[in-house]
């Protein structure tokens, strides 16, 4: 019993020594604050790279920086003498509830009580459909933005037509969301169609102003399918849109008549053991009204293919061991396509003229960093925009045609004399033994190598996104450099199952989300491990929504690998996601039970050990409530302590200032829980 | 600029070291984990001290520690030879809806699909109603439970007849409460009228067994009106019953006819310019059908007095400046009464023969400690059940008459070869200057005054409570042992405002809960700054409920007085709290603007200095999670760093094991935050 007794009778005391640094020369910059640093504080706007104000009007080169604008010789870069535009002058004002405008036909396509209606250019009005209501939804995105679908109208070439989308949710859940600033707290319900549950139905229909008639595409019983990626013929009379199987495992690519609504004929179908994953619309070449662009990944990478409207596959117009990002548009004088690709590095976008004909590709920009383009009408020039790791922002226009380029400005560095940390990029092994995975590591700014630091692994690491690339500061979020400001290191890691690297390297998590994501992050930390500047019992880890479900996973499948995680909107199962995006890759739980059984965090929440804390807003759509609600339930039952934190209101990702709360809030939890030194002693 | 790095660049060095206490002598003890002490832990039934099974069967004493029990002469206390009882034997199964069987006719109220019926003995049905709904309820108990209302069902003594409770609550706004635990999350609405919002209407029927028929009384639109605490004339033929108008400053005692339903005559009237709170039915003496006792606190303190049916006060039967807790029963055959009340102590609880004629009292217990009576059926003999501060519980039985006690049995101290912490009490004055005060303190069995302890006020503060008494070990909870195991003394104060120290000592906090209640808190703090011994800078404070609004307000009021809180349960605006408590105490939001101002913690979220944890369940039905989210809200606003914890699917507390879960988060909190000593050091 003494024994007993001696050894519970253990106290802790911790004492807290405030130091002062006085390295003066190292520290002569201005420290940050959130107010700085974060994109809801007070100061934020004057740290960003400065933006410049040109654009296209047309074909004519504009710098809305003055009022009016002045207009500007593309090829010299010189404004033109004289040649202004008042850009206020021929401002429209938004319609009243509108959804889209047609430049072409000067229509609008607007939302009233729920209905669609059209006003004509003469302002005559149209009712399109008389049972709008919560339950059925006109006009407006459907499949929950998957699918590449991000709006509900969409005008035919010369404003004569208006295809829509018509979501019938009346058979769905709600997700009972409540609003507690009301002088009572009120039901905010949510149609919300869970992994496995029922899900909507959605049709197309077809306006056109000249009959002032609405047909609907003879699609036949839409329960279970999903119409995407609508695109118009350039002469209007037929409607192409992509349909997938609710397996997502099969799509065809559908051409139908825009007067009968009669399905013309299927182009092309693909297949796949895992999923296909259409995103983008067909796009006409504009000197050809037979001939259209598709991207696909059926040869493991995303690229471009050349079709006719008959079906017939004219061949492939980029291939390698790399992704097209953007088919940027045409120009139609030299017969090419203008597009962003990612081959001249993994953590590149470069902007390339791809002839159509030769399929040859010539570089337009400097070959480094990420760049994004601006095009002219005509296609011949383009603004090119770009950032590299120690370049904040540059910009310069192009000729297409030559790759001459004119009017070059340089972004100064908006951080200058204020702290700065150290930025590097790597690469290590995945877990497969051969995949290269490209990192971040953020330093203190006064790194000392013979010391070890605390460090703080940022994760997101699920499909369609990354976190290093070949921009200002490698991408770095500013949360980083405040952390480093700290004492902190960072380390960022783009696992498998990331955007860009190609088919495989992204499905290799098909129907078991996290879990090979999980075995890179652990390679990242094993990577950590070998630097004798990290200190190996300081880890932590971080991230949000996907981010938020891996640090979970993490923290309760690897228990020991970090101190601290703050996991913010986090995935827990992912039978309480919706369909679309958690069933491409999950399938259903009736499908895969083993897989949601696997990927689960509810059953792993015996497992937590380190100090974990949950943020969510509170009426977060994406990722409902209930995820961190049962977490914490499951803890309760287990006997674990994570820690929780919610925004009442708020959605999925804090807005405005709140994000600076909660930047403060998840700095906090590092120092109170993974910066304190422990030294054990024993007597 | 350099002077700004160099204090900006501050860096906290923790030095957490671990000690381990040698001084075996003391610490032979086994040390308690809350499995233990909590009443939900895994052990905790092995440390409750013994109870015995002495009961009453009519006027024979029994004790149902064997089976069959045994039958024991009260006098003596010796076991009759020969004489048990099968209390198995007659044990009756419950009726499937069971409100309430009633044994003098052997009839049962039940509910069937939210409708009243009622079987007889002979087991023919009656159904008593046929609206009945979520809104339209019957036979339940009404007003939220307050005004001494448990029940909604209440049979004549001979059983012919029942009155009941019907309330309409459909004008009443529902609280959205979500059941995370489905599939997917539903809706799970609760009916809460919230102060200054549309109440509910209730109404009394009574069922006749003999013609089969319901009549309501007539009590006129019963819009804004309270009806409670039912009592039966001992001939059936009379229902009284108290109303009470919204405002709660205004009470009548009246008669109805059961037949009828008509009103007889308002027998009495009670007026305040705070607030009346009957909350005792009368009660009729045995031996005279035509007097009865009823309660009040006009003369300052809750005494009882005679009265005839015709409405004519007897007089006064007890006085003084001290309160009558219960009116056990009647002893017939001396022409008392027996009743528990506080006159020996304010901390104490003792049991008096009132002799109803000449009004003398006569103490049946040793005159120490808290005791409780259960009283024969002839009111003879009683079982008097009591703690002291040392005495872990004990029993005797009474003899009513003479006050001589046989059977008396002890309790060991279940805690034998534990920890056993240093339970003391005293008293400091209030903030008025004048009101003595009664405080605990809990102290680590190895107190050494000459040491610095971290300190942790628990408080709960509000009306009909108190924490301070004569009990065992002053009424300590069980976790202020785990707390003063680990190092921390306990300190607990009954402010104005808590119960059985008179009406004026719990008035003053009317129109402003909480304020006087903080000002007394204040003074205790002032007296632990006053104690050598308690660390001034390691002050915590905890509370649930009412105690979690105490929390949060003297968190958020005086800033600098604790460094650590945690809130559970609470109110943070009595504007979101349910009519009945919320009004009684602080009028409406409309009639009292200033008062809701002042006592909410909404415009206090700015000046939130401390570490406070906020933790819910997350479906309280009881004080609602709007509350505490909005609280959440308003410091995510004004930038203070609350932290916060829910349980999903818990209450207004913690059931069962997860008040372990809940104890365990508590200590760690204050662990975290309050026990680390920080030396500030500047180089």
């Amino acid at each position: 019993m003494v024994r007993n007794a001696m050894t519970m009778k253990i106290k802790y005391l911790t004492l807290s020594l405030i130091m002062l640094t006085t390295t003066g020369s190292l520290f002569a910059q201005k420290l940050f604050t959130l107010e700085e640093l974060n994109f809801g504080g007070k100061n934020a706007s004057q740290f960003y790279p400065e933006r410049w104000q040109l654009r296209w009007d047309g074909d004519r080169l504009i710098d809305a920086a003055s009022k009016p604008a002045s207009v500007i010789d593309a090829k010299t870069g010189k404004a033109i003498d004289g040649e202004t535009v008042d850009l206020d002058a021929n401002k429209r004002s938004r319609h009243k509830g509108e959804l889209e405008y047609c430049k072409a036909s000067g229509a609008v396509a607007f939302l009233k009580d729920n209905n669609l209606w059209v006003a004509d250019a003469d302002g005559k009005e149209f009712q399109l459909s008389s049972d709008g209501s919560r339950e059925i939804v006109y006009g407006q995105s459907v499949h929950r933005d998957e699918f590449g679908i991000y709006k509900g109208t969409f005008w035919s070439p010369d404003g004569q037509l208006l295809a829509f989308y018509r979501m019938d949710q009346s058979m769905v859940a709600d997700y009972p969301q409540v609003n507690t600033f009301e002088r009572e707290a009120t039901l905010a319900p949510d149609k919300y169609p869970m992994a496995g549950m029922t899900s909507h139905k959605v049709t197309v229909g077809i306006f056109s102003l000249q009959t002032g008639k609405t047909i609907y595409l003879d699609l036949g019983d839409p329960t279970d399918r999903y119409f995407t990626n609508i695109a118009w013929a350039p002469d209007g009379k037929t409607l192409y849109l992509y349909e997938l199987n609710r397996d997502q495992n099969h799509t065809t690519l559908d051409a139908y008549d825009t007067v009968t609504g009669r399905k013309l004929k299927t182009l092309r179908e693909e297949s796949s053991d895992k999923y296909v994953e259409p995103l983008h619309p067909i796009t006409f070449l504009p000197w050809d009204d037979t001939k259209f662009i598709y991207w696909s990944w059926r040869d493991g990478f995303k690229h471009l293919y050349l079709m006719d409207i008959n079906g017939k596959e004219l061949g492939q117009l980029t291939s390698g061991k790399w992704v097209v990002k953007e088919l940027v548009g045409f120009c139609p004088a030299t017969k090419s396509a203008i597009i962003i690709t990612k081959e001249a590095g993994d953590l590149q976008r470069n902007i390339y003229r791809l002839d159509l004909k030769t399929k040859k590709r010539t570089l337009l920009d400097n070959g480094r960093g990420c760049h994004s383009a601006q095009l002219s009408a005509n296609g011949r020039y383009l603004i090119d925009t770009w950032q590299e790791p120690t370049v904040p922002r540059a910009c310069a226009v192009t000729d297409t045609k030559s790759g001459k380029q004119s009017l070059q400005r340089t972004a100064k560095d908006p951080w200058e004399g204020w702290y700065q940390p150290i930025f590097e990029q790597g690469t290590i092994l995945a877990a497969d033994g051969q995949t290269t995975l490209y990192w971040r590591m953020v330093k203190p700014m006064d790194f000392d190598a013979s010391k070890k630091y605390p460090t703080v692994v940022y994760v997101y690491g699920g499909p369609h996104a990354h976190n290093v690339e070949a921009s200002w500061h490698w991408g770095s979020r500013s949360w980083e450099t405040y952390m480093a400001q700290k004492g902190y290191i960072l380390f960022i890691l783009d696992n498998r199952g990331s955007e860009d690297r190609g088919r495989d390297f992204e499905q290799v998590t098909f129907r078991h989300l996290g879990q090979e994501e999980m075995k890179d992050q652990m390679k990242g930390v094993e990577f950590l491990h070998s630097l004798p500047y990290v200190d190996s019992n300081r880890l932590g880890v971080h991230g949000w929504s996907y981010g938020g479900f891996m640090t979970t996973s993490l923290m309760t499948t690897y228990p020991d690998a970090f101190k601290v995680g703050v996991a913010g909107g986090p995935v827990i199962d992912w039978k309480w996601y919706e369909v679309m995006y958690g069933e491409r890759y999950m399938d259903t739980p009736q499908q895969n039970p083993e897989g949601y059984e696997q990927t689960s965090c509810i059953g792993k929440a015996k497992n937590l050990k380190g100090k974990l804390q949950i943020i969510i807003g509170m009426n977060d759509p994406t990722c409902v409530p209930q995820h961190s609600l049962q977490f914490l339930n499951a803890c309760a039952e287990a006997g674990t302590q994570p820690d929780f934190f919610v925004y009442p209101g708020e959605g999925h990702n804090m807005a405005g200032h709140k994000s600076v709360h909660l930047h403060e809030r998840i700095t906090q939890y590092f120092e109170d829980y993974l910066k304190p030194l422990t030294i054990n002693t024993t007597p």
